[in-house]
């Protein structure tokens, strides 16, 4: 019988109605008794190491949810994570990084009702991610509405339906039919190496979403802040304006003091593609990382990660230029 | 025979290739020549008004866009921009408060290959767009990939696709297939009175996409800079985090110091809801505004356009609890 491991860090599917509204109030076991029988066909150990509402999931419970991961793996055939669904995809992109190469499954998902709910999703969510953390595959992967999506390529693009996720410029990795859990293994990225802990990221990382008009003056204001590095997710396949207000002769500046600047398409679909247009051209000329198909949620936490290993720029950009956990297949 | 005007702006549709990549090289009667015959179907006036990337349309060209329509609605049955496709969703939604109760079509496209180019979407999207501004049909609206957007609800979800723009959380107002235009009546949002020409528009609006973890204190360095207003695309239905770095304790100062906080999705798609939820009851406590299911296109144009309208905040909630041209449902 296979060894799981299921780690509970709160969310909606583990919430009650409280005064002020839904808030997680229940731990793994009870968790686990609304899945009834079928926790018979596994031997399940639960460990609540959290009970947060994903919002207030940030990188100090990534660090904490990696080394429980990373010291559980040895002893595991899979671990199962349940969280908040708000959160889960920048959660999944950042253990992608943490615990890179992870031997076995790592499986997080959780429900848009809570357990308790006669209608909710979460029974089903749980038995995927059972079924998928007993499956071998190796990788950090998020289990929801019947569907397996690689972890850092899962966006939460609806704020209600049962399918909340989708998987952004790459295959779901595994689906649910009548055939039971049917796995993509050309959507799995193979394991390059030995698995680290490498868990030490830098928070100093800001995401702006271009608006037409932005002021520039923002970026002195990142740079005063000791703001390390910066995410822009840019106009189509990648536009920033330059005339009135001057967005590339700034960035030309903040290179210059050192931060780090990845620019990103704010399209949520295919990838960016900077060298097409003149004003993308003259992003690249200043030294700006492409984000080219990385979702915003995988592009963030690879630059928080990123400046977490080292602080030497031409590193960061090597980084970048790699996939370490298929976040980029451009 | 309608009478149409074509008002110019650039965009990938005009573009040569160019030493620096594609930019904007050619005007309207260049670009009606590969329309062909179609054009004898009605009477048109070309008018060059811009000749941008649409990256570097910024509040300046939407109040010169606003004008021409303005001005010249009168005199004519139907109005098609040519626009790049990088900010058309900003410009549409811009538009769609400048000009509000505009009584005939106003109708932006563009295309994703230049009109120049053997395989460009440009001359069919071109088509689309004549006959939406042909059909008597009110609003401003966006023409792509045989598909007519109500101009409040187009996101830009893909960067190369032909099928560029999505109807988020609004039905398409209209297809192209072998009957024809195939218009969805109910799709189109009643004119509610006359139409006047509101073109001012506030430029100190800021929009943040929430990361976990991010630093409070980027509110005070917006206050610090003058900001009047702030949209923010939280997580989820709506969640904020408040442990360790207290967003919300945060939004209570911006807000008593009198800036206007809109609160969002990031997800693309489904309404926002921050009475779910723990952290969205305390941020509409502290007299956030909820975005609902409007995009952060519309958001941002609809706080930069309510600002420019009046100081008083008051005034700028009630202006965001009306629907003015479709792009609130809930």
């Amino acid at each position: 019988m296979k060894r799981l491991l299921l780690l509970t860090t709160g969310g909606t599917i583990a919430s009650r109605q409280m005064e002020e509204g839904l808030a997680p109030d229940m731990d793994g076991s009870t968790i686990a008794r609304y899945l009834g029988e079928v926790m018979f066909n596994y031997n399940v150990t639960v460990q609540d190491i959290l009970q947060l509402d994903s919002s207030n999931i940030q990188p100090e419970e990534w660090r904490l949810i990696a080394n429980h991961v990373y010291e559980a793996f040895p002893h595991y055939d899979g671990i199962i994570i349940s969280h908040g669904t708000d959160t889960m995809a920048y959660t999944a992109s950042a253990l992608s990084y943490m615990v890179c190469n992870i031997p076995i499954p790592v499986v997080l998902t959780g429900a848009q009702l809570p357990i308790e709910h006669p209608l909710t999703d979460g029974v089903d969510n749980l038995r995927t991610a059972f079924s998928m953390a007993s499956s071998g595959y190796p990788g950090v992967f998020i289990a929801f509405n019947r569907k397996v999506i690689l972890g850092c390529r899962a966006v939460k693009t609806h704020t209600m339906d049962f399918d909340a996720f989708s998987s952004v410029n790459w295959p779901v990795v595994a689906t649910v039919s009548g055939s039971g859990l049917t796995v993509n293994e050309e959507a799995i990225p193979p394991v390059m190496g030995e698995c680290l802990l490498r868990d030490k990221l830098c928070q100093d990382v800001f995401l702006i979403k271009l608006t037409p008009g932005l002021n520039p003056e923002i970026f002195d204001m990142l740079l005063q802040m000791n703001y390390r590095g910066v995410v822009i997710e840019a106009f189509g396949a990648g536009g920033l304006h330059f005339i009135r207000r001057n967005l590339i002769e700034k960035l030309h500046k903040i290179a210059a003091a050192g931060m780090i600047v990845v620019v990103c398409s704010q399209c949520l679909y295919e990838s960016s593609d900077f060298t097409l247009y003149q004003a993308g051209q003259k992003v690249l000329a200043e030294g700006a990382i492409q984000g080219y198909d990385m979702t915003t949620e995988a592009a963030v936490t690879k630059l928080m990660w990123a400046l977490g290993q080292t602080d030497n720029p031409d590193k960061v950009r090597d980084i970048f230029a790699a996939s370490l956990a298929g976040e980029r297949g451009v």
